[in-house]
């Protein structure tokens, strides 16, 4: 295929501020696949670090953000036979060390030398270049073929369903029949649900305050929706449980008192999955947690290989994330995209970029 | 309710005889409950111990079989207020001692106190009265609240539907994605043919050679079905996935050469779960198993409450097991029954006996 | 043998108040031991208790408190062949229901059922009679022989032992070769680090202030102990592993900075497990935690069975918590053992009472 | 350092043919470390595939064996930084091509490109070259510093070690106060005794037919020796754990009838290891094995970075292998190493090569 020499990207150049440039197309090594991107989402993470840099960034005129992408095969290197040129595909972001202890057991996504380009390290949009440009290089075991029936759009969503995955496979993977909380409508919330009802959870309930989301959530599966200005939802899961709690609560609001709450709801003995990261630090009574043998889980990133399984369950229409695409912005405007996103302008949930549209 | 003195019931008199006689009713202790019968389904392993007594079984002309059954709640014992009378319901069959280092750590299917029923052991059907007959006394443990909706024939299928669960909990509970194969359309393999799509298995072959028996196999949501008498399984098996083999093979046909083959088609680091016991021992070949890393594992009864579970995804519609019971009889007919099982006549998948038809 | 109608016991009358009473003594029941008790042990729950009463206590007046206790079994049930009359026993708290689903499965110091007698849970102690007494009695699940080489003083710390063997199996229970930090020289932490060389650590560090208790620490197999009042607890731990952290911290100080430290001195993927409960809500930053990819996990009592892999622990001799207990009192003086315990006197660590002691 | 161009080396000629050769020194790679071998270890998978290649294997005349190596850092590659010239160190077999599913979730000694160099797997000794010769390449991940207390010749046993405890954690790695039986003497059999003590069993069994092989078992650690030519091993496990039977059966033997014995000795819901290959397939009665709810596990390798975990429990002075070292030979005599290896000659267990030795 015929590979411009430049492409047009989003650089970040400053805090908060992105230039369209003209930069050099970047080349494929011998295990690496290069990707025309359609599609690339903006993630909460991307607001944060375009705010502040975070650990590993690589410098102002140099770092092209964006790690949730799909787009197609243009170019692949000598020892690859896993993709071929025009392959539909989608990427996970972290590409590990491969040689830390961490990543020798599997646990790539937490990496001991994260940031470490020269032992390997790459991470998309993190650490090295990512989606917001028409052309991106992945490592071989970031990528992934996708069917034809998912678009690019939703397909760009591989890291969300790969990280919650990864969440539920964290805390055991096996919830028939479990009584699941989810508290908080956002794009992980909203993916938890179809993942607990997908993995068989008996009841799932979604807590929120924003009644257009709640609605979405409860178009894609929740059991119950409960707005929390408008009902006690310690009360209503107590009601719900027959006063035993959730086996289940994914916590991923980021709220500052959802955490304490997560933990009061759950049953002895059972967990919560922390996905929503609080700005600030939170004031929290532990004792009910040691007393009822509770536990809490975290994940980071999309760990242990899920967005192979994410693939499957897209391909089998048990989950459909469609809903969740709800702007979408050509690459010129991705100052509006980020706006749209953090303002929520006209219900926005995800907002994506397409850096192949012009 | 009334509850008559004299009750039906088929006690084995003799090897492989059945005489249907008026026993007294039993009485449910304070953790009990007593339950009238409505269906209880013949199974394999009936027909195993009612030709040949098993551990721990009453004498020919006191006991009382069935250990798959639904019914109504009757009575209730003085410490109950899990169940109330009337409360239609469905039951397993081992209730361990709860008190041998097996019990206490859950694993009450492999009670090391089995048949000790002077230490609590109570094993309904095989060590204790079951439920061909009227009435049946079950500890509260065993018994579980069925909806409306599903049927008592469907529901006396209980047992084998926890049994399945519990077999796919024991090899990890997390197979979203994964290749599965399950060998032989019997009961146990079709359950485990829905069961791995309710989980969210990737594709799911089916190998058997009882053509109705496939059928029967596609209809309820395997991917692919493998007649073993027009093709080579194992090729089938082979080229299905790309030469790698499948995540995970569920050998429940028994056969004697299953086995080996479910080794050879599992992929290394692969799992197999073996549900179907040969009647004789079985010649293996066990360096693949080594050297390519992989394991057998195997299930008694149903086991740490998967059964609870079971009821969740009656409930939920994502598996209906209507199909498999394709014959019934009312308990005077018990023989005929079991004939009907053994013989599979008219294509008899599951068989089931009507205590309370009259 | 011969059993008196009455009985010296520790009778909690009002907060803080003991008063010495004789009171009838216990009969054991079908599945009981009636234990004539040597020793028990004052564990901070009971300061706890004593001071405000927990959740299902029986009121001021009835209640005997204890729950760390061994004696000599006096008595058994009709149904008891696991123990004999003159055994050396030690116990156990926390018996389930054994009929919710948390102990079904295995859980039972998770009890859904908590403090109710009818439906059969127990806690000796805590919702039903302890040891603060002459006679107790205990439901066979909960007692474990013991050696002759154990004291009856040392023996009485079994449910602490129990408790820290939990506590590592909950976080996997393999860590061979893993870097451990201990926070918090209390017993249970003085215990972690026993355990943790037991289970084969690499390396245990023993954080605290109080240097008489460092001291024991190092004595009993700390690799290294770190004094928060000269160093710097996070750098050191930070220098010690290469900047990587550590692969499991056990906080067991209840301090109000502790566990922020011990999240903060965890490396990417670790696992913090709490043991100490923090009077007041702690301030939490959790991002850290969640970039990280690491959880928090705790215990409540001594569960899976734990106490019996206790006592095969001591009786190897691999653990050894001679050193632990630094005072004994009879029973009349129950009140200077408390004061003891709760004010340190004399380095006090672990403190006795000997109800057979006149 | 200097390294000379040519090397001498054991080159597989021809079926169980060695020839003493000057071949070219390999370079490192940018993630390799080259080391100069003092002792390469017999193992008897290298008496089977310098018989019969094994898969992937390289042809006569161009391949060298030895997998069991320790020696001298002499050159790094430029990414290195974890070692540097001069460290003693010991080696894993496998490389994974760290990007196959397999290799992504940690699971590299079951790689899906087993010897396909080209995608980066290698597995030296068998499907690259080994350490027959005076120097050897080996990637970063597959080389661990040793402690000086460890001899060159014990450290050679290190995959021995690293295999065993892969064993362990793959069976659950939580063994405290279990009784643990070992079938087979052979060196993984040894070695398994004392891994089994060193992760806290309660009890462990050893039985053999050799003499002198129990004896060395009995020094080693084991509680109880039992040589299966003067007493029923079944019998004697049957009575030592009071009918139950153990908790975890290592069977290294690789006898006909081992596996069998190994089943029927395991307790309800207990575990077999298997980690003994028999030559010729063996009938087996698998009826035990499903109606008491028991599993059979087996490892290929020295998997999940268990070689780590080893060089911790070495340096502990927990495990001791220098007594299972019996004879060591130069590189030209390598003939007569594998001579005395396969034939036991002088009571040889395991038999080294010391190319470095002139």
């Amino acid at each position: 295929m015929n590979v411009p020499e430049k492409m047009k990207a989003a650089v970040l150049t400053s805090p908060n501020t992105f230039e369209i440039q003209k930069v050099n197309t970047p080349n494929p090594g011998p295990t690496d696949v290069l990707i025309g991107v359609e599609t690339c989402a903006v993630c909460s993470s991307d607001v944060s670090l375009i705010a502040k840099p975070w650990v590993g960034q690589p410098p102002y005129g140099e770092f092209i953000p964006g790690h949730e992408y799909a787009g197609r095969v243009i170019e692949v290197g000598e020892t690859i036979d896993e993709f071929k040129v025009g392959d539909r595909v989608a990427v996970e972001a972290h590409l590990g060390c491969l040689r830390c202890i961490n990543c020798r057991r599997g646990n790539y996504t937490a990496c001991l030398n994260y940031g470490n380009t020269k032992k390997g390290h790459r991470a998309n949009g993190f650490t090295t270049n990512g989606g917001y440009a028409q052309y991106v290089v992945n490592h071989v075991n970031t990528v992934h073929r996708i069917p034809d029936s998912l678009s690019f759009d939703e397909a760009s969503l591989l890291t969300n369903l790969g990280c919650v995955l990864y969440g539920f496979e964290t805390i055991g993977g096996y919830i028939v029949g479990d009584h699941v909380v989810v508290v908080g409508p956002g794009p992980l919330g909203l993916i938890s649900v179809q993942v607990a009802k997908a993995l068989g959870a008996g009841r799932v309930y979604l807590i929120g305050t924003r009644e257009s989301r709640l609605k979405v959530g409860g178009d894609i599966g929740a059991d119950l929706v409960i707005n929390a200005n408008e009902e006690d939802p310690l009360k209503a899961i107590h009601d719900e449980t027959g006063g035993i709690g959730a086996d289940v609560v994914v916590e991923s609001s980021g709220g500052s008192g959802a955490l304490q709450m997560a933990i009061q709801m759950t049953k002895r003995m059972g967990k919560v999955l922390l996905l929503g990261v609080p700005h600030e630090p939170v004031l929290l009574d532990l004792e009910n947690l040691l007393q009822e043998n509770k536990s809490i889980h975290t994940v980071r990133g999309e760990g242990w290989a899920n967005c192979a399984r994410a693939v499957s369950l897209w391909s089998s229409g048990k989950v459909n994330l469609k809903s969740l695409v709800t702007h979408s912005f050509p690459l010129d405007e991705i100052s509006e995209a980020f706006e749209t996103f953090t303002e929520r302008i006209g219900g926005a949930i995800k907002v994506v970029v397409n850096p192949s549209r012009d």
